[in-house]
């Protein structure tokens, strides 16, 4: 029955690290809610990162900055 | 009024069956609730298979291991 | 696999409507889709009409100024 | 940054309970992709048995029937 | 067209603040993409502070440790 | 805290635009409820027109039909 949305920027993340991402979700909603896996749905959302706000300006310049620093 | 979001996984869904589908939720609203049509909206969001995991697995995964079967 | 999630006013939606709208959605996507309705979730979202804003106003004014016309 | 949305029924989850799912999610994003907690959202809507369909059934209507047999 | 979900925790948040709120999201995406808002929907989701985790806590709990600060 | 969900059509949003309406919207949330932007989430979701529907028809379609009207 859960269904969970993890939304994360679209910065490089593997296929083996949305795997485990997943599996760990699904597994904590088994444990501690004793949630059927077979009927727990969990998507990831990837966002640009210019798409993406926080504290009013983007991600990708809040990035840049950083590198920068 | 109604917003309506559906999600699906990215697997050829054609121009034509978004079409129907979107009518289909659109004219439900409207003889169950009443619901306006022209201020009813309705998004379609295609999630690749790495991207949504069902049982701790990816649906890619699934979807191979059902193809072997 | 589907997921829907269906957003609407808090106007005394009965059961019965939640029941008929949920079930015509799981069909729409078996019959346009192909989808199996033991893996289709669909949720509703009810949503007070204080909480919801169409062109910039509430929907409880939208409401109320529509029953004094 | 990652952002988390959790629904899933509401049938008495416990504050400990949302406790402990809200940090395990938030661990797994720390371990697998290396989010900052203090930079991590989790949310979870709890949502009626009367609003969440699967099947094209209401899962209150499930669950008597389950407990029936 | 737009459709905006607006998310805070529930704290005595008052209609006078919503309407403000819906009004100048919708004069935002007015003003910046030149959409109609007659056909912008601008929803307001309150979560309790129980289901709202930053940094793996509760906001509830957070909130407590900051006024005993 | 907060966190917003703004969706559009995919039509040739700029990247100044979408940082001007994630600027727009912080503020308001600092303005009106006095939330702190470096707490303040805002996504974007850039949605293909034929991704959404209003009165049961594809916005790709209702565009083109304004076009030749």
């Amino acid at each position: 029955m859960p269904y969970v949305k993890i939304e994360i920027t679209r910065e490089n993340n593997t296929r083996e690290q949305k795997l485990l991402l997943i599996a760990a979700v699904t597994q904590a909603l088994q444990d501690i809610l004793g949630k059927d896996p077979a009927t727990t749905f969990v998507t990831i959302d990837e966002i640009d990162t210019d798409n993406w706000g926080i504290g009013g300006e983007l991600v990708t310049d809040l990035r840049q900055r950083k590198n920068h620093d």
